[in-house]
């Protein structure tokens, strides 16, 4: 037997035990989990200062470092997080929309656990506590396969994790870190049908497409955001000089992060000298369409390639549209159905581009940024979805579970 | 350009098209399509005669020609189905949870149709129109592929869709069929990820399997049922044995039909001759354990084989259980997340094989046959998740919408 047929099994035994533990349990294992990681912060600590001193060998870039390194705080932030999850409210057992049926079924939708979620992400251990307390509150089993540049803190997390659940007589199995790191592996995890329920891939653009290409488990697609600011001809010019920049230059590295301006020839000639003022704060290159250029010459032009960029740094795709429609129309070919937002001081055209406008979260004189599970008030994220099934934009606890009919008969059968 | 390609795009089109159309239109729609379909008739019959006449040259056994053919009633029951999708409640256009934050961001959950929607389907041409006709009340574009012994009648069908369409100047890219029925066609149509939302796969296990393994778009896995009627020791036996014959011999071929009977050992001694005395009415072929066989002589042993078994046939696995725990646990392993049931007069008992049994739909004292889009009140019905994403169990109207958040501002920005 494979050893991740193995970690299947033990997965989809510990789903059916995580599933009958009611909140009280559930918050009691998140306690030990958050009192463990505290206490092994120096074993932390240790196993996280080799990896980092193997990222330098492989001259890791300094940004790539210190999203891989761990410290003290860090730490006791993590433990901080996981007390976070543990006031949040039970997302199991509600019954929905119970009806008597005719023939007098009493069918109700109850919400229950996904089952075993496998989680793929790449240097960032911080997502191995993350992801496994936000699985485990909502009664799931969770299989974790990190990037090999963090094995070491994640085999160290994982086990303190897995301390704590045997502490209080609970299958340990509910968490599981992979720990061979090979390609093959992941791919075998992104196959493994039988055992793994959902797939949620947490990384860059590369990392979810090859799970998006390889998986026969379904995937929920995440965190990818080609995000747009269209500024209509009637916007508040100075509100979308701010919208603009926050959404640009608050935190350029994320997804929720503008990518392309969009804005509307007949304020173009006021509104583009405004933006790139306040863009040139942050030395933000500008790469335009040809009516960009005329009225911000020198800027560079801009390529096709250039609307479909993700930058993920200082750098803004600009075109000069000639209405909404446009505009619109733009945005659907180009973004990633992340978030876009419109600026504008006109009702319908505020209407017709939240109704028109196929994305997560459509915002009408708001920064894309607030798309985030935090912002959005569900008190945690796994991830932003970008895809329609399932689960879309921000995913809280309640995208962590599934429903299941509950009937109530007393002897029917069907004529 | 490939042929598919151009496909995904009109579709992609047709979908913004179709989204922006009221409610009062989609039914128009749908109105002039139920008129085409009728007055059409002639030619649909004609059409569906060439498929029928290769059948039988290829040899095709009759129960599969039945599932082929059209007749003018069968036409006329496929306009009618159509008039009642009309007569349901948009699904479409509902704000749910609008909340406003602490920094006066409203945001709320718009449902909205999921774009794109594929269907792959086998030798029935009923299911062109039945699951256009829901696509398009949903919102949205369909891209259909049947199977290639109905193409003729396909092609029939949906021209006569599209005609109609276009007799109202809509766009007939709403719907669109494949009429290269290759293989490389279907696993083309199955990675086309740039222009289909979801995949829909209807039909037996091993099209299901195909989708499932070879497509990168995001699938609905739907309709295999291995369901299991498990009898209590305190049941009553006389229900026991209503619901377990109405289960496996009302409609054996169908996915909500049982395959399997657990029968608790204390009761095993009274229930099961009684059991196989009324299944004997069918001929029902019994398989069962060592226990079963003690207490039937005679029948035969069943496998491992025959535990995973979906025979949609008047074949049943039969096992003697010694707790519920063990019926439970066997029912978590071998079935296919469909529906199983329990026949209990015990309240604990009730509850916790509700609780813990992992199925789309969990009966206490009911047949499995009431899995069912129509018997669940749904008015329309797409298929049966037997997955957890998205949907599980029957899937109506509302299962082929998704939400997008739409959030109000007044110049917001993200400190």
């Amino acid at each position: 037997m494979s050893q991740l047929i193995d970690i299947g099994k033990r997965a989809k035994k510990a789903s059916m035990d995580i599933a009958a533990l009611d909140i009280g349990l559930r918050n009691k294992a998140l306690e030990q989990i958050a009192a463990a990681i505290t206490e092994n912060s120096a074993y932390i600590l240790e196993q996280n200062e080799k990896d980092l001193v193997n990222a330098k060998e492989n001259g890791m870039s300094t940004s790539m470092q210190d999203r891989l390194r761990l410290t003290r705080e860090r730490i006791l932030g993590i433990a901080e997080g996981v007390r976070k999850v543990i006031q949040l409210d039970d997302p199991l057992g509600e019954i929905t929309s119970m009806k008597t049926r005719p023939n007098g079924l009493r069918i109700g939708a109850k919400r229950v656990p996904l089952g075993v979620i496998g989680i793929i992400y790449e240097a960032r251990p911080n997502v191995t506590p993350d992801a496994a307390v936000l699985c485990l509150k909502a009664g799931n089993a969770v299989i974790l396969r990190g990037g090999k540049e963090a094995i070491h803190s994640n085999i160290a997390l994982a086990n303190t994790m897995r301390n704590a659940l045997k502490s209080l007589s609970l299958n340990p199995d509910m968490i599981q870190l992979i720990e061979d790191v090979s390609r093959e592996t992941a791919h075998e995890m992104m196959r493994l049908n039988q055992y793994i329920d959902v797939l949620i891939p947490r990384g860059g653009a590369g990392l979810i497409r090859t799970v998006v290409e390889t998986a026969s488990i379904p995937v929920i697609q995440t965190g990818i955001g080609n995000c747009h600011i269209y500024v209509d001809k009637s916007a508040d010019l100075k509100m979308a000089v701010n919208i603009l920049y926050n959404a640009k230059c608050s935190r350029p590295s994320v997804c929720n992060a503008a990518e392309s301006l969009l804005v509307h020839k007949d304020i173009a000639k006021e509104f583009l000298p405004l933006a790139k003022a306040r863009l040139d704060e942050k030395k933000v290159e500008l790469r335009g369409c040809e009516r960009t250029a005329q009225l911000l010459p020198g800027i560079i032009p801009a390529t096709e390639d250039d609307y479909y960029a993700e930058y993920n740094d200082y750098i803004m795709s600009v075109k000069v549209v000639d209405t909404i429609d446009q505009a619109i129309e733009h945005i659907n070919q180009y973004n990633t159905k992340h978030s876009d937002a419109i600026v504008t001081s006109d009702y319908f055209a505020a209407q017709k581009f939240l109704d028109l406008v196929d994305s997560a979260a459509v915002y009408v004189n708001a920064s894309t940024r607030f798309t985030d599970g935090y912002e959005f008030g569900f008190g945690a994220e796994i991830g932003i979805s970008t895809q329609k099934l399932h689960a879309r934009g921000p995913m809280g606890l309640k995208e962590l579970t599934t429903i299941k009919y509950v009937i109530y008969g007393n002897g029917q059968i069907r004529e």
